[in-house]
């Protein structure tokens, strides 16, 4: 049966109550939330001698997500994944997130209840407080933004700027899951590859992926040198990193971890995916040799796989590049680039 | 003359860049930040002993502001300003913002420049870092999103819920100022009352409110009880305060401080626009007689006015009331309320 009411039916403030009521009590007060939804303002402490990490993230309709494509719960838990995602890059512990809905009014209540209980059940797994937020009308598309706070490990965060030359390149996981997934939402439902019995992984590393908070707090500990969240693929992350560090790098493409299913559903496109297909939200690192074993120990101590990917080398002269060693030994340097959302 | 580039003219990251650029240099960097733009998240360091206290607000074209009545610059310093002074309403120092622009991409370079000096102007007369935020395509409507940290003064910050039976009801400076510019921005450019020697300070108090940051230490200091910002007008906003107190209140309606512009240009409806329309961002709060006197002097020494409009009384029954002593001395419980954007 289910609610057939819509925003406008109920009004905002009928709705802010309904919606904090589908949060679990422990992410609405959370154990460090001295006040939480209700205020002008929520109250936080933070553990005595962390640093407070900052990250802001929104979903638009149509430009992030489409709702033929997903569920309403399957997005809730998506919108505070790839902010948690920002805050594991920098090795930080998830604290205290606050959302704000863009809605049009004819939402349906029941589905922003299904989208706060993935919110809600994402902020409980990873120890998060929903500490409040706003609604506001848009009046074209569903907007959700989130700003998600954190707390630094002992005082030190994981930052882009600190690759070093020597430093091996790893990443978390596997690379171009979730734009094989995306790729498999596009496709028409009879299709054959749609139904591969490796389908509904693929989908699902795209529409929920898992932010790596325990890989960013071994990484922190276990020495590596830089890390970042891989949003907008390799080759769009990676020389945001090379930048911000001022190095170059050489990567391995007979080394890219890339899931089997993704080479088997897209035998000529497996590699593009991997490089640019963006939206993993794996980690993207480097640390020196001699850290790199007990990285991989710990990381395998989590059920996480990190693979070696490729070396830091010396910048080369004014700007960072990134060459590639191809699957048949050669070499040559990539084209490197995000996806940019207004490119010219 | 003036750049006449747009948004997809340049880019998502070449307008990042400028717009950092826009921002005064200690606005970007700050002395508490230690991570500001460029990451995936800032990393900020709280005074120790303090908590954290976190807000977050919107603005959308045509729903909150209109591009024919506000200039960009303005609209910046607002967008700003209504989060400052959720923090302000809380007692806290404002600390951190980030902020994500929602954008069509045929936006103006030197109109989002524009934004970016207003806000940055106002960050850098509070105090605030600038730590980064996003950019993301908004199909239809130009959206403006902040969150905004602070931090509390000595461990305390006031919140709506401290209301007791026998406190003073207070404003800062005066209500209807913001309600009647906005009257006045609706009003042909020839009418008279535009004209008027006092309508540009009207509109300036719609257009460019100021936040109380510093009456709000002074009410957290000198011992108020409970305090928030007016944003949805006095009979939207005190009504929440008594809920969240478990009290009641009168008011009297001969001492509203409402300006005499106000009355002069509104002879009909000064009175609604003092009590129902909203963007004053004057804060609103309690406290108790004893402690009257010494709030009232050092909001004087700022040059703030305290005004006491009415009492706290003791719940009646199972919900809270207002009740209204008028300019004749007659009494009647008011209806109460707050504008709902999506009202049924």
């Amino acid at each position: 049966m289910g609610d057939e009411r819509r925003v406008r039916d109920i009004g905002e403030f009928g709705l802010i109550a309904l919606l904090g009521e589908a949060l679990p009590a422990d992410v609405r007060s959370g154990e460090s939330l001295d006040l939480g939804i209700g205020d002008d303002a929520a109250v936080w402490t933070p553990t005595p001698g962390e640093r407070v990490v900052i990250t802001t993230d929104s979903l638009v309709e149509e430009i992030h997500f489409r709702h033929d494509w997903t569920d309403w719960e399957s997005l809730g838990e998506k919108m505070l994944a790839v902010n948690i995602s920002d805050l594991a890059a920098m090795g930080a512990a998830p604290k205290v997130a606050v959302i704000t809905l863009g809605l049009r009014g004819d939402e349906r209540i029941d589905d922003l209840l299904a989208l706060y209980r993935g919110l809600g059940g994402v902020a409980r797994r990873y120890g998060m407080a929903i500490a409040g937020g706003d609604i506001v009308r848009s009046p074209a598309a569903l907007a959700l933004h989130i700003t998600a706070l954190g707390e630094s490990r002992g005082g030190r965060v994981l930052t882009r700027a600190g690759a070093r030359a020597g430093d091996i390149i790893g990443v978390t996981g596997t690379l171009g899951a979730s734009a094989a997934g995306m790729r498999l939402l596009a496709l028409a439902s009879d299709d054959p590859r749609r139904r591969a019995a490796t389908a509904d992984l693929l989908i699902a590393a795209h529409l929920r992926p898992e932010p790596r908070v325990a890989a960013g707090a071994i990484l922190l500990k276990e020495g590596a040198r830089a890390a970042m969240d891989l949003s907008d693929g390799l080759m769009g992350d990676l020389p945001k990193m090379l930048a911000a560090s001022g190095v170059s790098a050489t990567l391995d493409a007979r080394r890219l971890p890339v899931a089997a299913a993704v080479r088997a559903l897209f035998p000529d496109a497996w590699l593009e995916l991997a490089l640019r297909g963006g939206e993993d939200y794996e980690l993207l690192f480097t640390a020196p040799p001699d850290a790199w074993p007990g990285i991989v120990e710990a990381m395998a101590g989590i059920g996480v796989e990190a693979t070696a990917i490729g070396e830091i080398v010396p910048d080369a002269g004014r700007s960072t590049t990134v060459e590639m060693i191809e699957p048949d030994g050669s070499r040559h340097e990539l084209p490197v680039g995000a996806f940019d959302h207004f490119a010219p």
